[in-house]
């Protein structure tokens, strides 16, 4: 079927608009890797600028007809399904000021070396006023984008169609079966020397090696790179050029590692994403939920299963000849181990979910504005001290410990829980077709997930939403599969 | 006196352009230290996007109007300067059609990595389909600019109202004068023993050398940092943020220092501009050549000068106790060594100038069509025969050597030798105001010299041309004081 020129012409439009956001993301990368500090003021102002460009292509009137004049006309599938989600987001997109999208982007700039000052210093003040004000404007956003629940409506930004309604099941559920497992775990973390984990890693041999792990879960360095961060992201700027970061702890190589797996994991969603429809819905990640699923996949059922050490050991111990005579299992052991920390990226499987609903619970409050930033660090710390059992000794194990809110990702928060719900379906469905995963990983395996991945889910794009493509994979979104996961790791564990 | 508010507006056009350049000077800077060989595609479209986005501004009617309408108006000193200057770059932009603007930024991006590539291959076939465009697109721009001499009009881009003829009697006298001076060299250079330069530095050592001596002679880390390239450059990110880098040699401490020095003297200049005038012609470079006389004065005036080299000695022997057992005089005269080299950036202070002599017949010649690629590294290398006596191995140490002809840089080369003969002109005014500046170099006293700049050119943007600042300094343009200059280096040498 001949495309409709005026199809084309609106791709060309969407087009222009994804080359700018893409130019912005370069800007972002390098704020988070390379700018100097002083750089802030005129950089924030390029964000602004940019901001503004896009939001100008986003909800331009032109935009506007052509969606109209295409409504009636028959599309090939693609071009019909890119037209749907393209109008979706023109009507979002056309709800929020041009001021207030450059407002955000000057304003997440600027904040996120705040945060960074505010480490630093362990003290939230230099941080304080960024973050209140981001919290304006997000509300700011969020009102302009539904009249209903605010935080619903930043959530749904995040995971089209997901609501707190939607959502309480699993939150309930994991709220409700998670600190009895926790306890239970008690009798193997007491079994378990965290010792074993501790050596010296320099640095640069701990890159090499995470650029050996990425390569061998199959990131592909051609359009990529790996440097470290603070707090690690995935950023893709465009076709061919999909970067991860990593932290490394010099006494520590799991640090280096997990982060490592879960940026490949980010990253091997935007290299296998439909590079023909790249800008367009269908060649884009459908929700930040399903790209969780995929980071979180590669970082806990695949980094963390037995066969896969059985894999990565004979490296680990080529690379580093002081482990060759610690026993594997015992280490494996240790870096599955259940213990409360304050530091949410850096916890268990199952500690993991109580800090996403500390955080759930918090923005809502900060949001809704019930909770004053002030008053941020002791309602943090009460929680944790409640739910968790600690406190954290600064701001940089408690309010500070991530950077989401300095980059505006209020809401966001939901989609890492819904991402292991999503990776324990995925898994599990991947395992029906594929056989016993860990045996693969054992092999070294990983090209029959990734292919599975990439056909199920990379080269989708929008053309499923993300609780199609999961009920695809054969199973309706629950805590259900993540819970048995949970289950099984603490049988393996008890078992030791 | 109350600024018009139709120049307000002007300025805030201009503002916009200038803040999409500092977006498109950051994506530069990251294609050269950072972007994935796949990336390329995707960069050269946000390159021609931006560039067309600065063009728009650059030639937007409603700029013509407000120029207009500013003409007769009475308006502050440095309101008229940046009105004057204005006119000028808005007459100039309106020449040459935002499609070849387009097309040279994206083939500018392409070319990059063709040239990286080329130089890895040693094989010029890379790079030449590459190199060929960029000559073909400078050539339709000199046309758009000047119904004159082609390369006329592409050195007055680099150098406002300069021309060749206007150059001839500065480089006549240098292929005049360089040739027996350089002969005079012969006597000292076999005197002279470069082993003593030698010697076993770990980059790492080095880099945080080089970051030491940039910050000893004034540049701000706080809007700065300091990179590996392999043809180093300084760039200029906006307000607060001016990156150099530099380029390291395991064997040989001076490709870096020197390196370092001469992007740093780019940088003080970039750092010392009147930031109030961000944008506007008051707070830019006045011209190419005045920029390069800044990075050639820090290396070369400043650099090779003893008195530097007695305040940097002991430094080195903390950092490098191998140097501590060696002769200071004898490691700076084999520093200054005058000996032919086919790389142009590690040329002696003499025979640096034949090497600029050769790539401007060069560049003319393949400008003009007389040229063609296919030939061009015979040609390179009879020439180089000629003047320099020497053969390069491979293309790499020939007319891949450098990265200005990928960069779009023709007619560039002349504001290398102007720079220096700017430089010479520029130290002999400053000394006489301050003194001898060997003297307060050896005392590490660097702050003199940089303040004097920084108010006799830095600060002094496009308020004067740059001949006229020169002439403000109390000298006339010439090759004089240049050669004057090295005579009294040669004078030092034959003392040794």
């Amino acid at each position: 079927m001949a495309s409709d020129a005026r199809y084309d012409e609106l791709v060309a439009l969407v087009r222009e608009e994804a080359l700018l956001s893409s130019v912005s993301a370069t800007l972002e990368w390098d704020e988070d890797t390379a700018m100097p500090d002083a750089g802030v003021a005129n950089r924030a102002r390029q964000q602004a600028l940019l901001a503004g460009l896009v939001h100008e292509r986003a909800t331009h009137p032109r935009r506007g007809e052509l969606l109209e004049a295409l409504a009636g006309v028959s599309l090939a599938p693609d071009e019909a399904i890119n037209l749907r989600e393209l109008r979706v987001q023109y009507d979002r997109d056309r709800k929020v000021p041009r001021s207030l999208a450059e407002a955000l982007a000057s304003e997440i700039s600027l904040a996120a070396v705040a945060w960074s000052d505010a480490r630093d210093r362990r003290d939230l003040a230099p941080f304080a006023p960024h973050l209140a004000r981001i919290f304006e404007l997000k509300r700011a956003e969020a009102q302009c984008l539904s009249s209903g629940d605010l935080y619903d409506a930043l959530l749904d930004d995040h995971e089209s169609g997901m609501s707190m309604r939607m959502l309480a099941p699993i939150l309930d559920a994991l709220a409700r079966e998670l600190p009895p497992l926790i306890d239970r775990a008690r009798g193997a973390r007491d079994r378990i020397d965290p010792a074993i984990l501790r050596g010296d890693f320099p640095e640069l041999a701990q890159r090499e090696l995470c650029e050996w792990l990425a390569e061998a879960v199959g990131y592909d360095f051609a359009g990529g790179r790996l440097d470290g961060a603070i707090h690690p992201f995935t950023i893709g700027l465009g076709p061919g050029d999909c970067r991860i970061t990593a932290r490394w702890d010099e006494t520590n190589l799991t640090e280096g590692i997990f982060t490592t797996l879960h940026e490949a994991g980010h990253a091997l969603y935007e290299q296998g994403l439909d590079v023909d429809q790249w800008g367009l819905p269908c060649g884009m990640q459908v929700s930040d939920a399903i790209d969780e699923s995929q980071s979180r996949l590669w970082e806990n059922v695949v980094g963390r299963s037995p066969g896969f050490w059985r894999f990565l050991w004979p490296e680990l111990g080529r690379r580093f000849p002081a482990l060759a005579s610690r026993d594997r299992d015992a280490y494996l052991r240790a870096v599955c181990r259940v213990e409360p920390s304050p530091i949410r990226a850096r916890a268990d499987e199952l500690t993991y979910h109580l800090h996403i609903l500390i955080r759930i619970e918090i923005e809502r409050a900060l949001l809704a504005g019930d909770l004053a930033i002030a008053d941020l660090p002791a309602a943090w710390d009460e929680r944790y001290r409640q739910l968790l059992g600690l406190t954290p000794r600064d701001v940089t194990e408690g309010c500070l410990q991530d950077g989401h809110w300095s980059a505006g990702l209020v809401g966001y928060f939901p989609t890492y829980t819904l991402g292991d719900v999503y990776a324990a379906a995925l898994a599990g469905a991947a395992a029906r077709e594929l056989g016993e995963l860990d045996d693969l990983f054992a092999r070294g395996e990983t090209a029959p997930l990734r292919e599975w991945l990439r056909t199920r889910v990379h080269r989708v794009g929008c053309r499923l939403a993300a609780h199609e493509l999961i009920e695809a994979a054969g199973q309706a979104p629950s805590a259900d599969a993540l819970l048995a996961r949970l289950r099984a790791r603490l049988d393996w564990l008890d078992a030791g």
